[in-house]
């Protein structure tokens, strides 16, 4: 269906966008399922933290309206709002007269493998680094060439996702998705307060362990930790939950909370 | 002027556009006089090795004729070129099928205060970092929201431009600018194999001073080196050299090299 820019029908930005020059924005990528936007408040919630944190000023109010009825109006499938700092003028200082543009665009559900979910997948071990910046960490920003040169490392169907470390070697993110442990009844995922996207996945699944008593810790993750992990999985809005079998020389069973939490997790996103 | 996509008169980019999406992209802004893009073999040389770094695939004798064509349209002025990876697919994987697209932007020349070449500027000391990303340091690419914040930090017409250290406060670069330090006759530029953008202007001027047999070095610096300096100035492509008189408490003379190369740059640039 067409997309929609600042609530009308139009395919394309203008060449001044922010979004455009600089990746000056954000985005988000919400699953939709018989016209409801899935976990529209966890990704609301993050793109808030965004535009606070990017001192972008939007009407939070008209986003949740449109993205509302732009879901209606997709029925099924993927829905990506991107939301930029409007145009430019010259360089790289604020236009304040420029309002912030919303970007509404539709496409088809997602058509991963149903194996990845029952069987598991591999990770590609990316030599791509993340880069440590706390300013723009844990937001789902336009900046996004880091993912981009990880996600070209591999072409082959083997691998479903890569693993991504920062500069200093600790155990980050996939390139698409968070990455969570399991060792002896404790689920683990990396701290994101220097690098890496803070899923709206991986929200909900801390919220839900913690709800459901399982002991939770986010904490700086080691290769070694990793290595020693019982189970591991990857996680997404779009996907849900993928138990990770391996990666290079490491290798996990899928694992009993894995299994628990992709049942948590198929109810919420009906799948 | 009309800007031209993929040589066509256009004022939009598709929303698929992978510029938009995730920055994935290079830009160059050049200067224009009398028809000229001045230092064009400079910016077509970073274009080409940002280029063969994200491995994006261009026709460059067809930019060099689009950018020549342009700049004779646009008659004095300011022209930017962006490169993008074309439109996505979904996700970041790349789009094999896709072709580079090309945008030439232009628009009136700069307009910056003579004074600051004449009595020198006073940065700003950004407290927003660059992080340590060496797949992408040096390239002039679109992920940009790091100078977007730093460029934020100040509003007040005492500061021309602001000093930017990476994580580890190495001093780097200005906000759209590269530094350099004079010391006992000594030329100091930054290493940017880490981050920051290795400029034009400063390519140009490394190879000046090496003709005039001025010696240069290109290595970290700290921000102990920059208060000891004899001279400090910046630059960039479009407004030549600025001679810097202060930053927070530090200050410095004018010196006779910066003037110097302030003399080669005026001729180069024709201002």
């Amino acid at each position: 269906m067409h997309s929609w820019v600042d609530g009308q029908p139009v395919d394309s930005v203008p060449l001044k966008d922010r979004g455009l020059a600089y990746g000056d924005g954000l985005f988000e990528t919400i699953a939709v399922k018989a016209g409801q936007p899935l976990l529209l408040d966890r990704h609301l919630q993050r793109l808030n933290e965004g535009c606070r944190r990017l001192a972008l000023v939007a009407d939070h109010g008209v986003i949740r309206s449109e993205v509302l009825a732009y879901a209606v109006a997709l029925g099924d499938g993927i829905l990506k709002l991107i939301l930029t700092r409007g145009d430019s003028l010259r360089g790289y200082g604020l236009n304040p007269g420029a309002p912030v543009r919303r970007i509404l665009q539709g496409s088809a559900p997602a058509t991963y493998p149903p194996a990845h979910g029952v069987e598991g997948i591999r990770l590609f071990p990316c030599a791509t680094r993340l880069a440590e910046q706390p300013l723009l960490a844990g937001l789902k920003h336009l900046n996004r060439l880091e993912q981009v040169l990880a996600r070209a490392e591999w072409q082959d169907a083997d691998h479903a996702e890569g693993l991504m470390l920062d500069m200093s070697g600790r155990v980050i993110e996939g390139v698409f998705s968070n990455l969570f442990l399991v060792r002896n009844g404790l689920l683990l995922t990396s701290d994101l307060s220097r690098c890496g996207v803070a899923g709206v996945m991986r929200a909900e699944l801390l919220a839900q362990a913690q709800a459901l008593g399982i002991p939770v810790v986010v904490a700086d993750v080691s290769v070694e930790q990793l290595r020693q992990a019982d189970e591991v999985f990857v996680c997404n809005s779009v996907y849900g939950i993928w138990p990770v079998r391996g990666c290079a020389a490491m290798s996990w069973p899928v694992g009993p909370l894995t299994r628990k939490l992709q049942g948590i997790v198929r109810a919420l996103l009906d799948i």
